[in-house]
């Protein structure tokens, strides 16, 4: 015996994203993948990309981090360019630091926790400093009242270094 | 007044580096920046590889580190292929751990210590696993003493994953 299941049901079974995916060819809403406010979604292929620097996060979040970006981000690092050009995107990738089982001394990345994105678009995100922000936990973008906290930390603590926390280490 | 100074005394005065390099043209002697033992050199480029893993190494070094690999690396690396093949090189770069004068509960890199190399070249280094092994601080191999003991660590705790300790961080 054959069972016809008609497409709606199909839709409404899968996932929310696939459904916005099949929708948004005829519509021009803002994809469910990408940041509120922002609507800056996970970059193509960014787990490629050169290391800008590695990070500890301390308590509460017992993180280690990795920084990456992409060329124009590299190239604006390595030159020294202030402020980084429009293109500019960094990708910063955390997981949950946990002891090695094999050496004393060292702690390595556990679960992966969140993937927190800057992009630069000085037009687009002129009210911000030129940058748009997304934080994203296995993929799907956290709620707005965490993407309204990005630009004032970034704004108080580091507006000297165009927004930007992180350093190149050499 | 000129002064004429003579092309042997430029090479005295110059790093050994340099001159090995200018007399390596003409003997086939191991040159001075390969490590004892192994005779593995800095491979060019390495600042500008993927990310394996980022690590923090405890008391007494308080270190952030972080591993990059080249393409044969990376490729072992996302398939799972074990034993890595001949032509994996691993880069383990590190830094002083240091307070982030931004953010008070992260740590940044500070000044860069060591650089450590893995290269696989299952007959060459038959007798150690099929690697090779480099530790550098600025540039220059440590001395013999320190390379002795890098087999016997890598064997002990992780002959299970290839004598390589670092894991795919994901």
């Amino acid at each position: 015996m054959k069972y016809i299941v008609p497409a709606l049901v199909v839709l409404a079974i899968g996932s929310a994203a696939t459904a916005a995916a099949v929708l948004g060819a005829e519509t021009d809403a803002v994809p469910t993948n990408a940041s509120p406010i922002y609507g800056v979604t996970l970059p193509d292929g960014y787990r490629n990309w050169e290391l800008v620097a590695p990070a500890l996060e301390g308590d509460p979040l017992h993180e280690l981090r990795a920084v990456v970006g992409n060329k124009i981000a590299m190239d604006a690092y390595r030159i020294g360019t202030l402020p980084f050009p429009d293109g500019t995107v960094l990708v910063k990738l955390a997981w949950k630091r946990v002891q090695s089982p094999e050496f004393e001394p060292a702690s390595v990345p556990g679960a992966a926790t969140t993937v927190q994105v800057m992009v630069k678009d000085s037009t687009r995100y002129e009210s911000t400093g030129g940058w748009g922000f997304g934080r994203f936990i296995n993929g799907k973008p956290v709620d707005q009242a965490q993407h309204e906290t990005c630009f004032a930390c970034h704004e108080a603590q580091v507006r000297g270094h165009d927004y930007v926390f992180t350093r190149y280490a050499p």
